[in-house]
């Protein structure tokens, strides 16, 4: 029989292995699909379009074919502070290169990187987080690259929430996402983070498959020589899928018009506008960081996901704004 | 009652109004999927590999997820002599403009399209068809360019064949797509066609919806100004998806190695050369045109569809090669 101690511990255990599922299958088999949910205006809103566009007969009723659902990632999906989860693999990356680049002591940004100062490596603003970049995501191949990945995201943890990365996502979007797809959506991912970051963890976190994740990123060479065809991760940017250039993805990637979208910045205000120009019912979200007790709390003057000129347009043209201290019961899934 | 000519009337507008069900539906609900292939190596070697896949405990299972299948389209699932169809259009499409454009009556390649001289026109090469592809598929929306690309699919007939070019696919290879797909494959296009033109007929022809459709393209820009937002397609190039880019084309919008790959040309040895590298069970297969009967004999000298390299690569390696002679019943669909 086991002790008291020793069952706790199985039953962590058993929960920690089940993680994956529950996350992606939350709310699935319950009455209610949004659980994490307030009642309010922002889950009403939800609710109502997805009745409208799915109920057969309806003046709104759209086919599944046509029931494309896109989601911005960090802070729409994840959190993003104190700064792009992405940036923090990579400077995390870059340390764990350090000893097999002596030159990097006497280099910035490496140099403050390696003696941990974060902040003044960032001094050199954008050239500096490219100099960065190109150390931890290029030069490898492309399966080198999901394994070093796969290995941050599941060993690394957040700095303040001590999380492991994939924790911290936010509940009531898994349920969305479940609440969507339960409906005949298909979900994408249209994020400025890097695709084949994204892809390391989006289908065991999210349920979204590869090929549904569209994001920013870098040239891939294929090398075939004489060896095993690779394709070779190279230091030079090929696509930012941000702002103007989220639109312009889903055209080059999906190929139709998304019914719903949903963002957090406004780095995600064109993918809304572009998704609001269409005919018929459409639904926009944005989700407004007011939380600072269970998450963040920032807007318009925030350099990470600010939410300036979308907060105004979409009041002004009636979008759904989520007040994750209101409208979420839970931020994060349980642990 | 009516007379005999009247119901062969009938019957005909019947089968033309089922005809988009029949392609792509073909062979679904018969005995034999593959109706329209001959016995041979070809036939027993897909076969084969798919049940190979697909049985649960078999030593070469691959589960649903990663039973992507990807298809060049030129000379893999529609003709492609005497130049490729997306030409024919794009001169076409020169020639409803001319009346607009009087300054091209002096400006070659244009000049010498309107007076109906194509080969003199394609004596610039490289330059005159870029000028060509910019005349004809930039400066308007991604909305016009779809609606455009329709009409021309729908009216347009094909010089020697006469038929409507959504009528010169390969009706094995429409039974090939449905066999996969009734297997829990998801098959994707991977053409060096643009992806817009492919996306305007894939749907209804293939089967194959959109976001499953990867394929060169001019830049696209959002332009939301005061009015609608819009994407405008710009006389830029923004991605050729043949040869090498192929295989980073298939990472940067599946994210996933396919498991089967089928061509026809040099132009896709390098993404079967990719679908080859992976580890378990892979299928690659090279269409040989060899049937200047039914359709047209050309390979390793040929200008449209080369297959030199790709030809011995496939011998020397065990490739499937199809003799579209001897392992075709049929080549395109009853009319």
């Amino acid at each position: 029989m086991l002790s008291l101690h020793r069952r706790h511990f199985f039953l962590a255990a058993i929960a920690l292995a089940a993680g994956g599922i529950a996350l992606t299958g939350a709310g699935r088999d319950q009455g209610d699909p949004l659980p994490s949910w307030n009642a309010g205006p922002a889950r009403q809103a939800l609710v109502t379009f997805v009745e409208r566009v799915t109920r057969n007969g309806s003046p709104g009723f759209v086919t599944p074919a046509e029931r494309i659902a896109v989601f911005d990632n960090d802070g729409t999906l994840w959190g993003e502070q104190p700064a792009y989860f992405q940036l923090l693999f990579a400077i995390d990356r870059v340390r764990a290169l350090g000893p097999k680049h002596p030159e990097w002591n006497a280099q910035e940004p490496f140099a403050s990187l390696l003696k941990g100062d974060t902040a003044a490596a960032l001094k050199g603003g954008n050239h500096a987080i490219m100099e960065i970049v190109a150390a931890s995501h290029a030069g490898i191949t492309t399966d080198a690259f999901q394994t070093i990945a796969k290995d941050w995201l599941a060993t690394a943890r957040h700095p303040t929430t001590h999380r492991a990365y994939p924790e911290m996502v936010y509940q009531p979007m898994l349920e969305v996402l479940s609440y969507l797809r339960a409906n005949g959506f298909k979900t994408f991912i249209v994020s400025g983070g890097g695709v084949e970051f994204l892809r390391a963890f989006a289908e065991t976190t999210y349920g979204i498959p590869p090929e549904q994740v569209v994001g920013s990123s870098l040239v891939a060479t294929f090398e075939a020589g004489n060896g095993t065809p690779q394709l070779i991760k190279q230091p030079k940017v090929e696509f930012i899928d941000d702002g103007a250039g989220k639109p312009a993805a889903i055209n080059r990637f999906i190929g139709r018009r998304p019914i719903a979208a949903f963002g957090n910045s406004d780095g995600d205000l064109q993918m809304l506008q572009w998704t609001a120009a269409g005919t018929g019912e459409r639904f926009c979200l944005f989700v407004h960081h007011t939380d600072a007790a269970r998450e963040w709390a920032y807007d318009r003057t925030s350099n990470v996901g600010r939410l300036d000129k979308g907060l105004d347009e979409a009041k002004a043209r009636g979008w759904t704004v989520v007040d994750m201290k209101t409208d979420w019961k839970a931020v994060f899934p349980a642990k």
